[in-house]
């Protein structure tokens, strides 16, 4: 069985995690969890060699000195301009033999469950061997109305059908979504043939297919998701289900959580000076002020480079409201 | 009738309002409310020139270019150590002719309704020259536990006979005198003729009454304040009810409700920069650096001097046991 290959997607910006995540200093170039950046966590999720060729990375040119910092050696492809993830995808596809089965990843979402996330890879694959565009459903934990999700159609090989894609739902729907069973969340992680992909890509998309095979036609794409462009309309969407402790990091709230190995008795998660009475599931980051809080519970005090900011846990999905994150 | 001097003790330190307060730079020598120190407000409230001779300010040697940058000109008694506010009182008491009344208020304390406390001035005059000790009973707002309580006895002239001094009292008591009507909280001001004030200190602290009179002694002291030195013992004591919108700035939450003034539609209160989405009840103070503040209610945020302090208003009571507070 040939090596599958990695595409890990390096764009997009981002400012709910603010101020930490800035411009220049993007989400997945920041060590969150653990010791190791997200891009780093991504790269070595599929470094198993008996599994994975070596991972090609599509970014921007204002990425690129950053990844190359962080992957140095690697298979780097600088995108035109960027125009989400469908785009992105083609240009990875159309450098590989169409039999080649590539595995899409982003980069900056955590997986704390490696074991079950490569035997979802291996259950995918099956499925992409025969001709599957294959959509990786995480299992649900809350009825998160952040995300998209995938209802569970009939038994495919080692997953499903996929039965249709919902977009970011109303609180009642995911709710429903998560007692009912039959849901998974989108996590954006997809496994398909490269000239599989391109083939829908051009029945669904043709104008796309074509302007992506030169950098001028590229810059004048309507950026578009590979969720709306292709895993949605082709009839050849097929899903495994993942149950591996993923998470987005997509604010503060959800970093705390994807922490918990660092967090203390009270659930307080501390990075940098801080000293705490009284408090419970607290998050304090510091690049270097001493932190000190009193009394209070699901807050997350972050200070760096000059600014400090304080947000509730249920707030944190508002931090990229404030002026500070605007740039402002 | 002659005028009253006002004696403004300018000692202590306290932690509670930590980081702002320092050693260095204490309580009453900050812009807390208004544009004024606590301090120089404490000397305006004594300005009326009918009413009132210079005053006396009693203060420590390290407070001193402090007091004088505040107060230029004024007549300052420098404690040869501190001692508490009985050995304090005495001080200047001895500097003055016997029948002067002195009018003792404390330095960093906070009056919203300037009227209300001149015309508890002009109440307490009548009994302190009929020879009663007197201290002003401030209506208590709220089941306070920090405070020591006065209960009313009988009626004396324009005020009341003390039935009793209560220190700090449990919660149970505390609503229980609330919703009694017949106790004040003790302000810590009081009025008297010096002589009367030294006869009683003589009566019940004899060793302090001379201690006080050379500086060798005055060292060796032990520390007592006028409450139980002298005004739980001596049968002359009366009060007059005060109801001024008083606070003692006891610590972050008092002040924030202090600055109600300052307060906007969701009773926030800012100084400094800052930002604030879906906040309520939410004060922020800082010295530079923007706060952005996101979903949180009854939550207090100061940045100053390097230091960042959040903490529930609830928990502001608890700041002093901070390492910050405590120095460390």
């Amino acid at each position: 069985m040939s090596l599958i290959v990695p595409v890990i997607l390096c764009g997009g910006s981002g400012t709910r995690l603010w101020p930490l995540s800035r411009p220049a200093r993007p989400k997945p170039f920041l060590p969150l969890i653990g010791e190791a950046t997200l891009f780093e966590a991504a790269l070595a999720r599929v470094s198993d060699p008996a599994l994975f060729a070596a991972p090609l990375v599509v970014t921007g040119a204002g990425l690129f000195e950053l990844v190359e910092s962080q992957a140095p050696g690697g298979h780097v492809i600088v995108e035109p301009a960027a125009r989400n993830t469908a785009p992105a995808i083609a240009l990875a596809a159309q450098r590989l033999p169409p039999d080649t089965v590539m595995l899409v990843c982003p980069s900056d979402h955590h997986i704390a469950d490696i074991p079950a996330w490569l035997a979802a890879v291996v259950r995918a694959r099956t499925l992409a061997e025969k001709g599957f565009l294959v959509a990786f459903g995480i299992a649900p934990t809350r009825p998160e109305t952040g995300y998209g999700y995938i209802e569970r159609g009939a038994p495919e090989g080692e997953g499903y059908r996929i039965a249709r894609f919902i977009e970011k739902p109303p609180l009642a729907d995911a709710e429903a979504y998560l007692s009912s069973g039959g849901f998974s969340w989108n996590g954006g992680i997809f496994m398909f043939r490269a000239g599989n992909f391109l083939e829908e890509l051009a029945r669904y998309r043709p104008e796309m297919a074509k302007a992506v095979a030169d950098p001028a036609g590229f810059e004048a794409i309507a950026g578009e998701s590979i969720d709306y462009a292709v895993m949605e309309q082709t009839s050849r969407a097929a899903m495994v289900e993942a149950d591996m402790g993923w998470s987005d990091i997509g604010n503060w709230q959800s970093l705390r959580d994807a922490r918990a190995a660092e967090a203390d008795a009270q659930g307080n998660v501390v990075r940098g000076a801080a000293d705490l009475i009284d408090c419970r599931k607290v998050m304090v980051q510091s690049d270097g002020p001493r932190v000190s809080v009193v009394g209070l519970e699901d807050v997350i005090v972050v200070v760096d480079g000059g600014e400090v900011l304080v947000t509730s846990a249920a707030g944190a999905a508002n931090v990229g409201k404030l002026k500070g994150a605007k740039g402002e």
